[in-house]
């Protein structure tokens, strides 16, 4: 059982306490802190918190709890990771851990100074279908991983601080863009080395200074994709989609829109539909379960458990340094306008991996480019002669 | 926190252990059951259960556990219920209750005798999608519930016991049919009385005596529709979905084959693909979170909850004892050919509730058939004129 | 080329024409005929047809036309049907062919004995997926044809004539119900005898004398069962889709509301999203081709190269009659509350056929009930002794 | 009714023909060419064209036909459509036009010179989902386009010719990103100047000099930004979908393998599944009608209506060239590694367009960045003061 000090009351904080007090879970929130004491009794008083404050040192330092979960606004996690760093408790950071991967890499070093157990909070790896393909990726059920596209856009962040360049690191890249390269990065292979970034950014629709629509592309060290897609200017509710292709299979995973929950409604519901919905007439999509969905109960489950069993947890605060270093890499990319490299002062991976390129021979003398069986029985082959080049087609 | 003995250790079981033991439970499986020692040890070794026993009543009356959770096949389902009530611990019950509604009505009268908690252990009543559609319809969403289909198709159990008429009570209607006809039940209202069932049902590919497909229709007093749709010759893995349709919306519920999880694998998924899939190559649709997507989590939490906190779980004997009586009902419509009454020897609901049956008027002299905008912009009306009732077309 | 006489100017006749007219078609309406000299008018303006008329036999005799298609009301198919015989032209007539099976089977003989070409303008049954799908089923890729659900549910049509039953001779039943029912019997095999049918049907939201849901399953002779579910109670749309359950597969075909084209507008979409579309904002599932989708598209190419080609179409008025008859079984069958024959003083197709029930033996002494492969690479087999009946397991 | 010259006979050439003669078509191919003889024979009979010819010239200038049609591999257009103008008939060309934009102008060229009517048979934007999206898009329904991805993979094509780049141009790029491009153009606008492209491809599965997979961006005068994403290495089918962002609305188009069709099989479809299609068993995704799916219908009635009518077609040779020029751009891009300049020598669209880029004051003094209902009834705006760039909360 952990008791837990939650720092922050936001959307974030409830989505944390709901899974983290959800079902027949033995640990509870023991310190609410926010900011504002108004919404810290709020927040304590709705999910039955015992203590609240607006002292962050005491939420941080309450000798009743043993985890810090922090769900502040980007430009607080620093402060609050060497806080609890200093404290010796267990930390458990919201994603992205920070605004850049110089303040990440502090924020590592500190927690690995202190020798004090660290889980960084990137929910969408842990959804449960993220986990299920991650397993038939391990398998070998889509062969190797060429390309993984992940994408998550919607009509924008609820609390003011997200769209100040200054307190959240950027826009919609250091926003959702954190979720969708770590995405990658797990189907692809968390020990390949990101080598380099290309990046498309625009300010489409919002009066701000960071952008709100993005397209990127993170090539690794063995050939393969991450393709990220990110926008606070997407209309329809939230898109969050991946798709991963593989030499020898494809995995599509849809968590919201399109989950196999359809309702059509003349009258309106009344009550929640999911988050980010727009609307309450019409064919709406609601999701059954919001937390589970979006990956909060199998990772407050992994961490959890992880403090217990005295391992790593998925992931860590090396894997939020890692993601802010292709962020920053990312945003250099939109500035120079070409592929950037992604600078990482620590690797922990592997170093120069094969190339996922895989072909065929079909003799000695040809590569096979493509067999395909005819409708009349017979095989077609199309062949590489190596020596020559020559591609000649056969039927057998 | 409880500390369960749980009966029996097959395919349910087992499901239900992993519910029980998932994520942070605080709950327990303390003793395991199995009518083979060889299968209790194997079981207790892999879910990590302290005891294990192939006595029935010692693994009831075992002084260490409160609460005793059935997962026998159903002809055992009366002996272990009477024998937990005669312990006085809490008795959760798989489905369906008994093999007809008498069996199911002596368990009820014996529980409510004793004074024990009963839970109906009715899964997909609480699948997270069935939950917040349920809250929906709570919510007027949809209007009133005019018809509910409710279908369950598989390939077929995997036990013996299932195929066999005189230890399960029948054969798809009794495995599949009790789940179908609560899902109605549920969106309908449970204080409305199942009035008559039209049933068919055929033995179409296997060779035994109960039925292998079937489709039924129970009235409810208040006019509205719950369609069952049961089988165990469908091909192509599980199909489990929902359709309610009100005077004002739809629902559609997909639960298992399309919940946003494509793979497509040429070489084949080497690990699990999901309950009852057929087949590891192709296209296939994986669950992300199969005992969250069944409704094992939300259920147990929901009757767990309930011993705690002193209350009457979503789903109690009660309700599992007017399931068995609807389908004793549709036997007698297969054997009789024709509409069969649902007899209740007891029944706690309303009684003399109103018709669904909604009409609006236009104005004093006429009701209002349909409304439509039409392409040119004017409103097409049909109308009946109440005294004569002539139908008319106006423009306006 | 065919020169057309085309009666009727309403959604039909604009549906037809739409298609007749479509593409580089060589065939052209030549004459129109509407009850309202206005209607016919503007109508021939929009499609360019060189003729038009308020008299019937006038438009009927026109020298100019080979082919008439008769797209008026149902009550008045009959005398119009009578008067293309009498011309000797082709006619083509809508669905439902008649009110009743009386007066569709006085039409079959009525073009019998004038020697006329006839088909029945049953579009559904000629959808590309609906061809694609039967195509399949005779290749035997979903082995023998067990269960055909086929359903069409809507708010309701747009004429005043369809609600008033002595016109159109029933509601949703006779509206929708002729279109299931004959998809039905193409996917189980035309050939093969409807017996009898079992019904609910209820008026559950308009203040009219017929119904305006209903469902109903009609049992063929060799065991396989088409359940029609119609309602002009349906809201969202337009719901189309098909369900065939056979021995070794499954089809699934989805018409209308989710064909692969989704749209989300915050504005609205101020031009025409879809037939009986509800709303104009929030998410949209328009149909990209309207004709070709409803089967207007090949069901002409079929019946107008059957004209030229001297052989029959793929649905003629002796299916519609068929349909007819089994829709009044269905409607004795909603009065007495039971199964009912399926009268059919006329019958061409096969008699005393086989029972789809398929059932394998495993061994001279068992039938195999079911074959498993197990997780740990072994094969379990249940199995039923075929002497004593005895149901046994088996790991091999 | 044209009377057609058919230059090649293979999958692309059958694929017209059977446009060309479906239905109830008034246009015939009169002569079929191709470089083998026997091919030539045997297409012929099977399309029953009354002449076959191995001579090109020959074919072209055949007395019988108006109109040619190009369906011959990439290197041989430019010769064909010289000599079609040459000729003076009707010129309608396949997708790519040329290897290169100049190979394209050459060729638009030689058409406008010779004042022959040319059209560019980009099948895709004529999908009837394609063009019905296209109307909406018109009609305001999603706002400004601000972004369109565009997406064709599959396991790579049928032909020899295709691997070879000196003969096709290209790889992935050449094949199926010219369909992408053109679909993002009608989105985007075909009057607005595509500006400039940011490409990434490898070559990671064939053993071949050119890229069999690839994913570029296109970013257009107004900011809007339409994404190719093409494939020779993809698994499971051919995916075939748009999605289109607008500031007030979204668009998803799925043209393969979700298009409402699913089918199990266990035993095998023995007949045709779908083009690009990977296996016969499981779950399997077949699509009604192909040719209409593929646009190749809605195409040739356009373009043959077009020359009859005396207009262009809604894609022509100029069409055809701007997207070779994108597609010389992309592949400057991916040797560059940058963003690279689209040179378009020919641009007859608009210029110095507005940026789609739209904010909504919300008082004199602030911009709006987000306006959201709350659960309370409160409505929260996030604002930004103009002069001082605050970003700002307030409830109202």
């Amino acid at each position: 059982m952990r008791r837990i000090t939650m720092l922050g009351t936001g959307l974030i904080g409830m989505f944390y306490t709901m899974a983290l007090h959800g079902h027949r879970s033995r640990d509870r929130v023991h310190v609410a802190y926010s900011r504002s004491g108004e919404r810290a009794k709020a927040f304590a008083e709705q999910w039955r918190i015992p203590r609240h404050t607006t002292d962050l040192n005491d939420a941080i330092c309450d000798p009743e709890t043993d985890t810090v979960v922090i769900g502040l606004p980007n430009h607080l996690h620093e402060e609050a990771v060497l806080a609890v760093a200093k404290a010796g408790k267990a930390v458990l950071c919201t994603k992205p851990l920070g605004r850049n991967a110089a303040e990440a890499l502090r924020m590592l070093e500190a927690v690995e100074r202190a020798g004090v157990f660290h889980g960084y909070l990137e929910d969408l790896c842990y959804t449960p279908k993220t986990l299920k393909a991650l397993e038939a990726v391990r398998h070998g059920a889509v062969g190797k991983v060429l390309w993984v596209r992940s994408r998550e856009t919607h009509p924008g962040p609820h609390s003011d601080w997200f769209w100040n360049r200054e307190l959240s690191g950027g826009g919609a890249i250091v926003d959702l863009g954190c979720h969708c390269i770590e995405i990658a990065r797990n189907f692809i292979g968390k020990d390949i080395r990101p080598v380099e970034v290309m990046c498309w950014a625009d300010t489409q629709v919002h009066p701000i200074d960071a952008e709100d629509h993005a397209v990127g592309l993170v090539r690794y060290e063995n050939g393969a994709i991450g393709q990220f897609e990110v926008s606070w200017a997407f209309r329809g509710g939230m898109d969050l989609r991946d798709e991963v292709a593989g030499t020898d299979g494809t995995i599509w995973l849809n968590h919201w829109l399109r989950t196999g929950m359809e309702m059509y409604t003349a009258v309106g519901e009344t009550g929640y539909v999911a988050e980010k919905a727009e609307g309450t007439t019409g064919w709406l999509f609601p999701v059954g379960d919001e937390p589970a969905a979006l990956g909060y109960i199998e990772m407050f489950t992994d961490v959890l458990d992880a403090i217990e069993e005295k391992r790593e947890p998925r992931e860590t605060f090396y894997d939020g340094y890692v993601v802010n270093a292709i962020i920053d890499a990312a945003y250099n990319s939109v500035a120079s306008r070409r592929w950037e490299p992604v600078t990482l002062p620590v690797w922990r991976g592997r170093e120069g991996v094969e190339n996922v390129a895989a072909s065929r021979d079909y003799d000695p003398q040809h590569a096979l480019i493509k067999e395909e069986r005819m409708s009349d029985g017979s095989t077609k082959l199309i062949l590489r002669h190596k020596a020559t080049g020559r591609i000649v087609q056969r039927v057998v």
